[in-house]
């Protein structure tokens, strides 16, 4: 089709069309936010207020039980939610996992308006500018601080001060897309089941300024909501929403269960790996059974 | 000190501190949003709230005087906000440069949740839930669309369909930390004029969710606040408050007009460079009086 | 569940199992290799002897459409073949594509006797070991040579002067996942027509090990067959099997016809964006209807 | 030299020159490839069918031998095989090493045909086209899996079931040019003795195909040969021919024994550093005395 | 200012400028070397030249108190110097630090001149020209070496022979922007104390040549001046005046107090964290009270 | 052997070897530098107090006949100088080539001690601190500024006012392992045939301190001494001993001789590659032929 019977085709359908919106349109006037709306401990997010209504709060023994299931074991339990994952995190404590509930934070490069406005928030809510502080003073326990802060190129969210409020506030452990200070000494035996989850470790202070507390932030490629559910560990983490944890649990456990009968199987050498991973018919009936109560 | 003097010391101290807030402290409660908060055109911003009384609106004849300077020399004029840049970007219109006003998007990576509500909210809201397409119907004359999307992990902003449709409106170009498709159309003759400024090039679709438009953002290590000026070419992009427009302009204009008196000093080939660059007292006088009127 | 309850389970089965095959399976003797088979031009594979029977041949007409055609809106065709793609590549000449049939190598690092043997076998099929030599003296016309070579860590293909003598036969360009040399001799307009996608560009001679030709490699994460369709620009390189080119060309092209008279629609800026693209029922039917013969 | 002489050089060559091949020759028809041969065992490489017959098979002596040896000095025994090495690798088993002969496996990223293809010749040729359940089927006491597998932009080998069964084998450990799973499972006791040597580790499922079982692979820039030596650590992987092992294992034993001498001088703090390393013409007469037998 | 008027003004100005040095200056000839210069020891440095005269020696006691404090709370006591700091380094020790007293070299890649006239200084000045050998008969107890040598695109420094000849000598610990051979054997009981911090560790030997001893340096983004003070532990590597370590050691102590009694009141979780970190000046006179001798 | 047979081997040769150099040496006193050695405009080097008598200066005949031969071709000419190869650089003027004597610089991070030192050096001196400022009065017509200034962690060296300085003394280009700023005005044409190779750009000031001026440098893994011939391209760049330059000369123009007989037989289609490239005998006879008088 030559571009000029385009254009003739276009000029002829004018009339036809009146219920299209114009290219200019006008848009109604935005509501006014509440005075005091700033100060709202949690941040708003209009994300949030859609979903937060449905989603309910992990309890302890969810993640009591979480804590005894593989990480694959509960990723291949995901679903869409696979894909949540970060990685490429150096952990203060290799072999020890981060498991809770997530409060996040979000922060942004310094400069002089934003610290002034932040200042003015802090001050009329009556927190501390600093986010660290805010979790050591409001975190919850089996809460997870999941801190986006610029990944590689980014800041430190705190230090091991810091590090001693907030854990002693019953918190899980720490993810960064960012860095930490204090290596040494959250290696050291203070913080053991308080792993710290970064991308670097760097002895300056902190700088970026925590603007969003407890709504949408990004680890890396993965999108963590207040209260998702975190699964760390040297690997990577995974975070997904509340409501997929008994899904989660119950698939995961039941996986857990036939590898460890195909482990067995396998120790064994009498079939041929592919006969057992997965189980051939013939295995997968002797499984069935030896589940039944006897 | 040995630690258990620290210790009589602390419980020693109980008394005469009753004035400080408590380890578990009570939070007053928390103001609650207006139902339609989330369909406000602007997203909510605490940060915003604060700054934007006192932010001016960049006049058009600002950007035209802002377009006649070098980057440098506008970096030379910021003071502490000098080291809000960011670089890295590939630019689809070698040595083109982006001028203008932000509009701000940001983006998190896509998940069932996260893009059902997003969805929920365009409906309610009447915009389309691909930012790209708002952009498309809401932005400005003289707007920069400034994205935040994941830098070199992250994903596509658009394409040049919907290049094209920001371009109708008047947006003078694209800074994307993050990527773009239709490198070989945005490199064409139809987009002269808007040169788009890329982490990288993919040729796939858009993934990542739109979850604040016109809210602050970060690219790289710079923060980007919703109205901010913005003057990007190959070598990076600077972003500063439009309060701050007018004092840049006047110095970055007085650095022009002397370098041209230096660069012309420098290929005369009379005076030792540095002499000249800066200015030795005696030359300082000469420039001085070729300023005056006569 | 128990481990030892695991155990007695395990210990049950095994009678009704006798069918299962046992862990040291007895597997029988390998066929063997005719003498000459290493000299074959186009190396033995087993995925292709599997697969050429059904590719058909690309032809020149189907390669010429294909040039009309932009990358994005090939890929938008390709169905289950669009992350078929690499990128990262640096173009000799920026804006050129490279189109055509894949004639794919395969090399190794070099070592004694991999050399050795190389030169065994070249001596053998009277080729010569360099395979950048080979290609001049084997390629067809419409061919895209396309070099596995180790990508960013890899070595360089080729010079200018096997590159005159590859374009000399035809050949429609080159897709390097590694490097070449003479980077400003490539640039110079002898090789106008003769795009060179290459990792890097570097000044040293070749020294990797040709040991396939034309037998399946992968170009970064994307796997190439001989006799694919290749797709190439400065944003990346598609590449996808012959069998599909048909209903790509079908369907790229009224993507194209569709989105021209998009591109008009915005330009008039009468409607929205979003009613534009994609067309609103309203628009696609004039659209529809702009099409049919009057 | 003017291009016009050049011309009239070339011109008048012709006649004497009739013996010269032309340019476009004509090849003789390839052979064709026995129906079976895409279901051996030991893919078909023409490489190897050259190298093979000369290659002796290294024993379970050598590889202990091996065992006792440094990295370092295994190197300096190499020649020319020095530079045929791989590093950049995470080892599950920090300080563990792997050290066996080569069972090598090449992958590619995968696309429905090749998918489809190595399924048929899976089907046809009764083994599981999941070449990890292969190595747990096929693989030998002493061998060392080793697979090509796209580096740090490339995907898993395997996950701990599979390595379970790979171990059950007799299995020494594990090089990956690409990703694992299951990091936490292989570092803990019950995978003692198998080191793991991957680029990455991540939480995903298989995905790229495999396509050659025991032909020749790329490691990095390593080129590796089924049945070469391997000898892997955490600061690197050393690959070389079979033929090379004994005298290897005589040099490198040689080195060692030295090397303990110069030690020793080097704690007695007598003499001055240059002259025991290497050892200067007086000490070089000590040694040889002490070690003759008296 | 239009461009002539610039012209027009510097043109009058050439007369009351004759004072003004010229464009084209003569130079004073510069002062010759003694024949003798090319062997000193300690590499002639103009820096040094200036600097040396104030710069006092470390002493061990200095060194011994360095060691019981933090990095952190040392970076928090060096004022301008604390930006002179380095990271991405592996310790072969983990957790152990390295502390002492800057001895540098800097290494150049080889090439025949260079090599050639490295070995003709050695031989005059009889001193070994592999400057690991250097350290192993030069360095004092106390000296970390500290070697620039290419960052991650450089090269090895030393293995473990050297390592024990050097160790021999006292020396704290290695720095080395650039790599190390004999990692297994650095993480041996035999190296216990002696941390080797690298940017990698490679197996091949040393190719770089050192042109420069005990003279001015650079590790990444810090300057090493000969003789500084070096605290180095897994997070990164602090280099700093001597002149600045009794403030140093003073503030660095007074911070490790009052944080121990912060941490202390944290982990009382009395009061809330902002009125602790920093402390309140309610607690802050407490704390001062606490420290008074009673 | 075992340990305690090397003991006792090495107990016993204590005495016959009176003569060797104990472990803890005494030295003799270093000569001492003459006062105003360090303000000598050429840094002294021990280096090149050896290498210095026996350079010859690269004549401007010489580096115009240079100008006239690819890279590629120079390469060939250098032996074992050819690995004296850095790339990775962003060429202001894509396509201008730097060809002449290399003007070497030094830099390192800056530190309040180290400034200091180098303006003390400075004023002493009657220099400028700002080493581009000294190759702006100091620089000859030919020269190439070559800086090594931390590579792409490191900073900028100057600007387009200096580069104006610089480029006014006949300067022909720079090279930097480093950065610049000013990337806009370097692109534009009032720098035509000054052609600036970078590894990135930057808007920012410079910060690092110019320690040594025409002493040994290195650029990437590349060594560079104060007048080394300089061949750079957007390729990379090849630094080589002046001495070789004739040498170099003579092989590359008798390269590029053959080459161009090559590639036109290659045009001619008449013969196959591998006769062509390298010439087979016969070819070889008649091009010799060709050669001579006639």
């Amino acid at each position: 089709m030559k571009r000029s019977q385009v254009l003739v085709a276009v000029i002829f359908l004018g009339l036809s069309l009146t219920a299209q919106k114009q290219f200019d349109q006008t848009f109604p006037p935005d509501v006014s936010a509440p005075d005091r709306l700033r100060t709202k401990r949690t941040s708003y997010s209009a994300i949030m207020d859609v979903l937060r209504p449905t989603r309910p709060r992990v309890t302890q023994a969810q993640l009591d039980q979480l804590k005894t299931l593989p990480l694959e074991s509960i990723f291949g339990a995901l679903g869409d939610y696979r894909l949540n994952y970060a990685r490429g995190f150096t952990n203060t404590r290799p072999g020890e996992r981060v498991i809770g509930r997530a409060l996040t934070m979000r922060f942004l490069p310094p400069r002089p308006d934003l610290v002034r406005a932040a200042e003015t928030v802090a001050k009329e809510a009556d927190w501390d500018r600093r986010y660290y502080a805010r979790a050591a003073e409001e975190a919850q326990p089996g809460d997870v601080i999941v801190a986006e802060l610029g990944g590689a190129e980014g800041h430190n969210l705190f230090g091991a001060m810091a590090a001693t409020g907030i854990k002693s506030r019953g918190v899980s452990g720490v993810v960064i897309d960012g860095g930490s200070r204090d290596l040494a000494e959250l290696q050291g035996d203070a913080f053991k089941g308080f792993p710290v989850l970064a991308k670097f470790f760097h002895v300056t202070t902190t700088s970026w300024v925590g603007v969003e507390f407890n709504a949408p932030v990004h680890i890396g490629t993965a999108t963590v909501l207040p209260g998702d559910v975190v699964v760390g560990e040297d690997e990577g983490v995974l975070f997904f929403p509340p409501e997929m944890l008994d899904r989660a649990l119950t698939a995961a456990t039941e996986t857990e269960r036939r590898e460890a009968y195909e482990r067995e199987l396998l120790l064994q050498k009498k079939y041929r790996f592919r006969d057992i991973y997965p189980l051939s018919p013939a295995l997968r009936e002797e499984y069935d059974k030896s589940r039944k109560p006897r």
